[in-house]
């Protein structure tokens, strides 16, 4: 665990100071993804098995690192989900090292066949994958996607610069330890990944606007107010996404505990994730059925409803909503409810209001279905499942960077292939253009 | 073609005028993108047609349209280069015909299932192809563009908001009026295509800058400084291209007779666009048998030749290069000449000086091919090929809206295909998450 020095997590650089250390990083990592676009898919299969198991041979300097951030991040007086999140325990850990084995297994990426063809003139035409180059990776308190992160950017053939949250840094820096244990041990550059080494904020800001030379795209994961920050400052191009605000429609047709099952799951499961069920929306046409069990699996549950006055007449558990209700991403124990008229009305509240997430319907008519799926315009449209399979994992895609709602370059789950671009390689034998 | 009001190039508009006209024809545009995605290919091809036809029929007007702008533009002293680029002929109405015609042929990218798959919950997972959504085209001179950027936003289902220069404002009224009329004749919103109505330079700044509400990504279309000005500016994605410096490589094994041609094509078919080659590289080895039929050809030609002292030496023709001859992208009969020890040099050579746009090496062994193709990152290499095969149209894809450099979504030729995103269609059965 010697491959990189312990930095102190000084923030009282001055601006030359971090200009010079930003600066290193890039030049390093530009350097590092020109060597990484050639190794083999063995390679870098060898350095990820190595770093995984680096983790888990320095799961108790790691849990060390972490005991520290917990104690600042306490003395600081950071809300309960934030130490939760910053949280790790053994299990942290070791899940750590199987998402990391689990990135090792999928299909490298690199160096494929996109789609090739001839053309009349004999020029034979291939569009192949290659790394997009050098990704900055801008997150907050969880020192697990050090991990994630490192892992998928290294799969893709990417250098990668890695800048977490000031209160995760000494974690996040044993983390990487590891990663570049495993670099080393697959003889790959050890400034592959790479972490921002000073817990200054000035960094970020020098990362989204001064490394155009150096930086291909930014990865922002984290809140809100994170990803404004990284899309009005960034000048090179983003990967992001926004928020989730996923709405499951329970349409007429459904079956009752169909429908029952996928909201509390949508919801309920997890409500923290950017794939819960912030708002339902029920025909009016079976508010008589299908309300009842529906409504009554949420309380037990514990969630609070908000609705609109012909659900709180109806059901006097259900708090009156506002207008703020429908743009409200709780991520929480609070789902919005809303009565509609068809699929038609569903499809407008979830376009006027929603993020262009996630959204499912629940139903078994095929008309309505066909409908929601083909219209509503977001990154993932789901017929009969739960929102909460928003996740690269869940699609089979391994580990994921995050939930792109953009629409350039990537759009939903981020994975390994989702951080690649391509080129063209064309073979003729003399040909000139008339 | 009474479909639009013809509007005076106004530069004058107060703030708050300029603010509500873009703000007006974003939301039209948003509007239209939603219709849009949802036609048939079948409604695309049929206005896609009648558009064509509309140009036709009033070739005329169009040709009237661009005298006033050929008198606007001598009158301000306007360069030979810039004259030719914005004038049109009976010629180029026509080539605007067919270009747009051969649009409306390809394949309708919109819907298409790029992968499916179905997960062990037996989730059916499909990836499916849909459009952008809201393009920004911004351009110079030429009023072709008008034409063909129109025609493959249309083919890929996006509403675009067009911005040429102000010295082709009334010819890209004119030509746009033919669009309209071919959006009328094919039952789209007429605000799918809309040309912003002033030719105040403040407009763009506001498309770049304001409008990140109504518009998904700005493909700049010109040189240098308004590449630069958008990247600079843009609040939105940007799929842009830098410049073509592009390299011709001949390695010692290859053809003669085929180096001569293919050197001389690359760089003398058409030296104003972006895939003309701007240097050459040649094998130390060759330099006694292939430099002079080279050199010749591109000579008799009437192209001159900068050079390494090496080759001043060899060759009187040749003047000195100096060190920013190899970062110029000439657009002119002026080649640079560089001597290279092996295909490791030339590689060396092109990533330190090249814009990774696109390379071609001349060879008949195998292993510096190879190494080359492999090596080489830039958006296009070839194998005894031209350069200037550097185009959509060449590569089959149909018209292009450029080449982009960049690494992020689309790379390469920009055709229909390029300017889509794609969703997720996920059909289950009750499946919930663990």
């Amino acid at each position: 665990m010697n491959a990189t020095q312990p930095l102190a997590a000084r923030d009282d650089l001055t601006p030359d100071e971090l200009a010079a250390t930003m600066t290193r990083l890039g030049r390093q990592a530009r350097e590092a993804a020109r060597d990484l676009a050639r190794v083999t898919p063995e390679q870098k299969t060898r350095a990820l098995m190595a770093a995984a198991a680096a983790i888990r041979a320095h799961r108790d300097d790691i849990l060390a690192a972490n005991a520290r951030d917990m104690e600042g991040a306490t003395a600081r007086n950071l809300s309960g989900a934030m130490l939760d999140r910053l949280l790790l325990d053994a299990k942290r850990v070791e899940a750590m090292a199987k998402g990391i084995e689990d990135v090792a297994a999928l299909p490298d990426p690199v160096g494929n066949i996109i789609a090739e063809w001839t053309r009349p003139n004999g020029l034979r035409i291939q569009r192949v994958r290659v790394p997009l180059g050098v990704i900055g990776i801008i997150y907050e308190s969880r020192p697990n996607v050090t991990a994630d992160a490192g892992a998928l950017c290294l799969k893709s053939g990417n250098a990668v610069i890695l800048r977490g949250g000031s209160e995760s840094f000494h974690s996040s820096t044993a983390i990487h330890a590891a990663l570049v244990a495993g670099l080393k041990a697959g003889g790959l550059p050890e400034t592959a990944i790479q972490m921002v080494p000073t817990a200054s904020r000035d960094a970020v800001g020098y990362l989204l606007g001064q490394m155009q030379q150096y930086v291909d795209v930014i990865v922002p994961r984290g809140g809100k107010n994170l990803i404004a920050r990284v899309q009005a400052d960034a000048r090179v191009p983003v990967i992001g996404h926004l928020e989730g605000l996923c709405h499951v429609y329970v349409h007429r047709s459904a079956d009752i505990g169909m429908a029952r099952d996928v909201v509390l799951n949508a919801k309920m499961r997890r409500t923290g994730i950017c794939g819960a069920a912030e708002t339902l929306l029920i025909d009016r046409d079976c508010l008589a059925t299908h309300w009842r069990p529906i409504a009554d699996a949420l309380v037990a549950a514990g969630c609070e409803l908000r609705g609109d006055p012909e659900l709180c007449r109806l059901d006097a558990r259900v708090k009156p909503a506002t207008e703020e209700d429908w743009r409200t991403e709780y991520l929480d124990a609070i789902l919005s409810c809303h009565v509609v008229a068809d699929v038609d009305e569903a499809i407008r509240h979830i376009t006027t209001y929603g993020s262009a997430h996630t959204e499912s319907i629940i139903a078994s008519d095929p008309a309505p279905v066909e409908r929601f799926l083909r219209d509503l315009d977001s990154a993932i449209v789901l017929h009969n499942a739960s929102t909460q399979f928003a996740d690269g994992g869940e699609f089979g895609m391994g580990a994921e960077i995050g939930i792109a709602t953009g629409r350039i370059h990537a759009r939903g789950p981020v994975g390994a292939e989702q951080l690649t671009s391509y080129k063209y390689v064309v073979r003729g034998s003399g040909q000139i253009r008339g």
